[in-house]
């Protein structure tokens, strides 16, 4: 590959590619790599420093039982966790049916007409759901305050606090025991049941809201939802929550399946990704994302939301429990989960303690009696001591939540305890749910799961062979190359995934005391001192949950520096044009201003222009936010020089990490000029995508910066606050990126991004003859991805990159990224995971699909009627008649294609606009059905 | 169901089904069940008493890395695990390719010409290698002996001498050092390198046996083999031993895969599973057993083995890790792990001991200087309490064997214990491997492993689509049915599945101090309860690794029985001819004579016939063997009668588990008359297939028998001795059949089998309009299974078997078993784990067929041209030109198939004599593949 390019080392192709003003030979100031075994062995002395007590704090996370048929085909199986968002239809029917599942069962237990696929978590689900009421409610003014409730969960109201505050919109805590407030207030965010275990009649409440032209959200629990009345059928607007209890271990706070679900007339302002129905080319059904052009990528500044990663793995996982357990099984297990809770208030009553609220579901808010002889927090103590955790409230208040995996010993436990007796002298018979169960009211009467999937796989069995049967429909890492420009899809190791599933990393609830987490933090700690060392910079948070929450995060450290520098003023952000549309939107939701940089002719940021904006908004500019190498692929000779242009100016530089994973080891943004990065752990680090999520943003930043980080734990007050609700956001998955780390080494990494480099270059280079390279930098080298340019092609033959796309799906490939940051392009990341083989196949492809495209141009196929305009080919589209002007073979099996290995993807092409016209975004009836077809 | 049957209820149905005599309502006593979770907290309690220290033992088991992507991707990958014997090969090439990679990994490192699928272990290899040198040695006298080396795993001898004196065959273990004795002996086995550590060069031995007519095996360790010349090389006839450090744990002894090697000549003369090459209709290469016609099952009393069940998914493991280390890195872990034993020679000598042989691989014996302080039992106390096994030899001798997973800080920790110092106080440095690295002689000068498929999948990337290519062109329980009559596919639940990968088990030395193991012991002693209870036996062993073992130490405890009691003159056994070829087999393997008894014409034993038999041979009697239900799949109604029978006649009554599936909780054979039985816990009791290992086939005995159950420790002195080279067998997949047993408790293992007996009663009246039920029993019913009569369908219309099950592979199943018991027949068995949408499925399907069978009786179809005849459809196969008289799509989406869900196979049918005729038993070569195409 290196003398293809004309290069004796990778060293000489490294210093050949990079600006001098930024390449490094220093080594990172890391460990040398030891062995996967020396690893998992260093990892389990971590988690053997956890505690894993049984948590009965609730408050949002509960234990839960992940099926085992789940745990091994979703969870632990490449073909689940190494897709790609599904942003190829084609390809992807079974995660996009997965995925319509949790969607159906969020939509029907929540009483809504549209869910949409997930959100990072309960908190930010809450946020956005903040923003789409101030945006849905026209009549209300700009200073209309937000109404959240008194009784709603502390770190979804600090997420909450965080975004109003950089929305500037105002927010007012009420208890909606009594009357409304008198002030003017656009939006109430309610809690069902409430943070004390209390479930409220919401009802006259919403009514009395809406009655005031307000929208009102409802924060409800999902396995609550299966007994009590929904909010939808209460009246409710829109419905948030967490999918965490549905199958998904709590894992320190995350990952887990946030949700939002609206009612009809609101679908079109969902943020986030939404899948639907639509039909493909022969007219069959077929599932695919609804409504993109919402997507932030896509709206940019226009952007209502920056979401952009998913929690898809986690919304399957959630989704499959629901499959698997169907309506039935998921009411028998809250029934049980309520009778727990029902004995817990019996026993605390029985010792003489006070049940503060009769109506509750899972959670008990207990009164300890004045002379029990113990306080609240010796309680709490006391269970702590006994391997339970409760919840401490106050002086004389705790809280006990149930869940799934409460038992019958747990209860004669907590009842000793109550008692202020020690464990295990009781009788095991008074733990028998003797009394009958009172369910808690408003009690449910609508119907809800109806659709053939809930009842068809309530088996292993069937589920085995349901999950079997989605996995093959789909394309994944498991099959072969994603070449994605900026996603940079790489091999997510088997030793990286063990810990993830270590039950002490993943039964750790996020708010255990700190004697319980210790490994975990120490976990966390070190990698972020790694990404610190890798960057360059000084400190970094692992809490935001999503690239887009790092962003939010590091724009709104930089906004709190310039306050803090008596800049409130500065609120002007530079972003070229080339950029992510997702640093449009992060910095609008930080309360900055976008102000677009040109991009020159090679692709890089035009200093001519950008002289010119820093000197009209040198007064008020905030920052830069510019991707290192430039989304084009190329290393800019100028960064170092940009970076000097706006410091001088008194901006900060935001060096969007998305491409990372060409600079490990070989630059540094922390020490070449930049402020700020968020970074993308499951781009650079090994997080596998999970067919869109879950993703890790840590946020970087100098040291200047460090005190706005987002705070360190749920009640402190920091200049932020929290962005996501856990403290270490997506806890759980960390370890992945730990594990790549150690056993990388600084040489390891360094040599991985120059095979990355080099693995680009040579695509590049093999491919240059056939399609034009759309940009180089120096030495007519690209970075880690190039851009291939189709326009001039597609100008000549009718073949669009859509087309290619999809005829690369009968050769066996996911294809390139698709016109971003060009239109009528496609921009190629092999990664350093792939070897020479599987490139080269790639490229042969490509230089197949080239001569095809010529056969179309030199008229031996018409436009309309030739393998690449109807690709994909299915197997069912070859039984059939056959009138085309090529043949069954060179369909299905072009060369290279080995029919013995061949992918088959089960629907053709998909038509999007159908699916938008004809929205259904949940497991369609038959009715349903018959109307869209 | 059950109103199709005209049953009010599953109680009603058995009682009908099952004999008066034998049919029983009390419950099991057995703890009531209990869920998912608390059976695994029991089993996490049982595991804690075990402890896991580093094992140095050595002796035929060492520790070993599975690579992760291995241990997700095949023995945690239900595509793998859950798969049947390749018998269909058309829908087995993936577990069909990689067991051929096996067979050349093990030909290729033994220097041997071919190699089989795998045998059950070492122990039961080497037995089977005296067995073919005994009878390959045409010219040897009946009284010539067998030469064992006296440096052979003591564990390999054990079995060895078991059998032989099961065949009469005379042992005498001889010290190669000296002369050869001067005896007659028909063949030699020799270990290399020993027991002892020592390697010696046996080139001379071997040409000195040979020159005396004898026949030479070698007993040889596979990763040493990467360094020493081969035993082919050097001579040998052939070759045995144990693949277990090619990734697959020591699981307390098992299950891996054993293997067997020989020398060109000797092919046909192998016993176990040969995979081979072929092709199919198309031309095109294909997989397939090879040489069936060897197999026990059909040659009865003449077979020469009694091997049925191999190690299939041990095998794959065992492939697969050198699949993915390649020949370099297997050869560099060798000299790893060689490296690390001569630092361990060296702390040694430096602390003054003696290494006692100065040329070994990775095992050292050392003699313990007198002066040093302490004696050999001392140092291995110390060793065992600073976390590392020993090998204690005798007073003043210990071996330490090194492996893969030996670090330098156990070499640091091995030299202060020889040193009589505390551990942990040395300087790291001295561990370094400072001496230059001398390999051990004979050097391996011959080339291995240079085939393409060991230097494609190097890296975890190329491994993971490796393995998913070839899963993918299987089909397993993960995609739908595989009614297999006799062969019980049932469920294996994950949560059963979950405890096999825990290290406490799994890490296990089966040699380890009896300390260090009480939790395993405990669960393998209450699993083996629970069976006594479930059969209605006194005392049960799980020692033997298959059913065929468990068949040889049953019938062997019925030889000593008759011994004991004065009759050795007993050894008539009695067998229905519908018996599994297996029962005869195993017979004369026991050393018994077969008499075989006649069946009815309504398929159940002749009484009268059995009547004559008992008469004629009574003074000779041994034993009658009989399966129940038959395996005609009827409840005998005479069961009762036959035992009293034999038992008057002073004979024992040896019952065949296989069909035990038709009678937990319903019948005990215990107690109804049997003394004997053998048990296949991969059918009953969710051990999956694995493809066709691992199996465990424990052994049930009546009181009177007990006293002749296998040894339970090796080096105990018991009539029958080891049956396997681990006292409990294959420890660690017992975990799956204990929890089976515990989460279904006495009330859902009765269910369990009358809802088997509900689904083989529904299948059988469902398709009695279309395909005659050629047995059944009492009241029309059958047991858990039903034979389709096919004959006369076949006379009528030319369409055989074959055909339907080839063409059940179009409609997505597995065929059910053909010809067995009966030529021309299919037997029907779809346990309880269906639910009836896939029975329905399958009936569909069934019915289906039987018109596409109507239309070529009728003529529309050609006989020879026809979508049976034709089957399977591969999708190549419809790209093509198509002249047959039946379109594309009736031949692969025929009714019921659901194109989104198609199972493709990737060959056509498999031309099963030209493979014969043409044997290819390991990867082909270019050249070979041009000589046999």
């Amino acid at each position: 590959m290196l003398s293809t390019l004309g290069f004796g080392s990778l060293e000489e192709l490294s210093e050949a590619a990079l600006p001098k003003s930024i390449y490094t030979t220093a080594p990172l100031d890391l460990q040398a790599a030891v062995s996967e075994e020396a690893m998992l062995a260093e990892l389990r002395a971590l988690a053997a420093k956890n505690t894993v007590n049984k948590s009965f704090i609730g408050q949002g996370y509960y234990g839960t039982h992940t099926p085992g048929v789940i745990q091994r085909n979703v969870l632990e199986s490449p073909a689940w966790y190494t897709a790609y968002t599904p942003y190829q239809p084609e390809i992807s029917q079974g995660r996009l049916e997965a995925l319509l599942n949790f969607q159906t069962v969020v939509a029907d237990l929540t009483g809504m007409v549209t869910a949409n696929a997930s959100m990072l978590d309960e908190g930010t689900a809450a946020a956005e759901a903040v923003a789409l009421m101030r945006r849905s409610n026209r009549s209300a003014s700009n200073d209309a305050v937000l109404l959240v409730d008194a009784d709603v969960f502390p770190q979804t109201l600090a997420v909450v606090n965080t975004r109003a505050k950089a929305m500037g919109i105002p927010v007012l805590v009420h208890d909606f025991d009594g009357a409304l407030p008198d002030v003017e207030f656009f939006g109430v965010l309610l809690q069902y049941p409430g943070d004390s275990g209390l479930v409220r009649d919401i009802a006259p409440v919403i009514a009395a809201a809406q009655a005031k032209k307000a929208v009102v959200a409802v924060a409800a629990d999902l396995l609550a939802l299966t007994l009590l009345e929904s909010p939808g059928q209460l009246g409710a607007d829109l419905a948030v929550g967490s999918s965490q209890r549905f199958g998904v271990p709590m894992g320190f706070g995350g990952p887990h399946a946030g949700y939002m679900a609206v009612r009809k007339g609101l679908e079109r302002a969902l943020p986030g990704r939404l899948v639907g129905v639509s039909k493909d080319a022969a007219g069959n059904q077929a599932y695919r994302l609804a409504l993109q052009t919402r997507e932030q990528h896509i709206r940019r500044e226009k952007a209502t939301s920056n979401i952009c990663t998913a929690q898809v793995l986690l919304a399957v996982m959630a989704g499959m429990y629901a499959v698997y357990h169907g309506p039935e099984g998921l009411k028998r297990i809250a029934t049980r989960v309520h009778a727990r809770a029902q004995a817990v208030a019996a026993a605390a009553t029985a010792a003489g303690h006070t049940v503060v609220h009769a109506n509750y579901f899972d959670t008990v808010k207990i009164r300890i009696a004045a002379g029990s002889g113990h306080s609240a927090a010796e309680l709490v103590a006391a269970a702590h001591g006994a391997g339970y955790l409760l919840r401490h409230v106050d002086h004389d208040h705790v809280q006990i939540a149930t869940d799934e995996t409460t038992t019958e010993a747990d209860i004669l436990a907590l009842a000793a305890l109550l008692d202020n007796q020690p464990v295990g002298t009781r009788d095991p018979e008074t733990a028998k749910d003797a009394a009958a169960v009172v369910l808690p009211a408003p009690a449910r009467a609508t119907d809800y799961m109806s659709n053939a999937v809930f009842h068809a796989h309530n088996s292993e069995t069937q589920m085995l062979r349901y999950l079997r049967k989605l996995s093959d429909a789909d394309y994944a890492l498991d099959r072969g190359m994603i070449p994605l420009g900026s996603c940079t899809m790489k091999l997510n190791a088997t030793a990286e995934m063990a810990a993830v599933t270590w039950p002490e990393f993943s039964n750790l609830h996020p708010f255990a005391p700190a004697s319980d987490t210790v490994g975990i933090v120490e976990m966390a700690t070190q990698l972020e001192a790694w990404l610190a060392e890798i960057t360059g910079y000084d400190a970094v948070s692992v809490q935001p949950n999503a690239g887009s929450q790092g962003e939010f995060a590091g724009l709104m450290a930089i906004r709190a520096f310039h306050v803090e520098n008596g800049n409130p003023h500065r609120d002007i952000v530079l972003i070229p044009t080339s950029a992510h549309g997702t640093n449009a939107a992060s910095a609008v939701m930080a309360g900055l201003k976008v102000v677009p940089v040109a991009t020159d002719g090679f692709g890089n940021v035009d200093i001519d222009d950008l002289k010119r904006q820093v000197t009209v908004h040198e007064e008020n500019l905030a920052a830069i936010m510019v991707t290192y190498p430039s989304t084009h692929g190329v290393f800019e000779t100028e960064i170092s020089n940009i970076c000097a242009m706006i410091h001088d100016a008194g901006g900060q530089v935001y060096v969007d990490g998305a491409n990372l994973n060409a600079l490990v080891g070989l630059a540094q943004p922390g020490k070449f000029g930049a402020d700020v990065s968020h970074l993308n752990l499951h781009k650079t680090f090994c997080i596998p995508h999970g067919g869109g999520g879950p993703g890790v943003g840590p946020v970087a930043v100098g040291a200047h910066l460090a005190k706005h980080l987002p705070a360190r734990e749920l009640g402190a007050d920091t200049s932020v606050g929290l962005v996501s609700s856990a403290p270490y956001g997506s806890a759980s998955i960390l370890p992945i990126s730990w594990a790549y780390i150690r056993m990388m080494g600084p040489d390891g990494l360094r040599l991985a991004t120059q095979t990355a480099i080099l693995s680009a270059n040579y695509i590049a280079r093999r491919l240059s003859e056939h399609y034009p390279v759309l940009y180089t930098g120096a030495n007519d080298l690209v970075a880690h991805e190039c851009i291939l340019d189709l326009r001039g092609i597609t100008a000549d033959s009718g073949v669009s990159v859509d087309d290619v796309a999809k005829r690369l799906i009968d050769y066996g490939f996911h294809a390139p990224t698709m016109s971003f940051p060009v239109a009528g392009t496609l921009m190629v990341e092999p990664t350093e995971s792939e070897d020479l083989g599987e490139i080269d196949r790639f490229i042969n492809a490509m230089i197949s699909i080239r001569k095809e495209i010529a056969a179309v141009q030199d008229g031996l196929w018409p436009a309309e009627d030739n393998p690449l305009a109807n690709a994909p080919h299915t197997a069912q589209s070859i039984t059939q008649e056959w009138n085309h002007p090529y043949s069954r073979e060179e369909a299905v099996f072009p060369a290279g294609v080995d029919p013995r290995a061949k992918y088959w993807p089960v629907v053709r092409r998909i038509d999007q606009a159908y699916g938008d016209r004809n929205l259904v975004c949940s497991c369609p009836s038959i009715e349903e059905l018959a109307e869209v077809f």
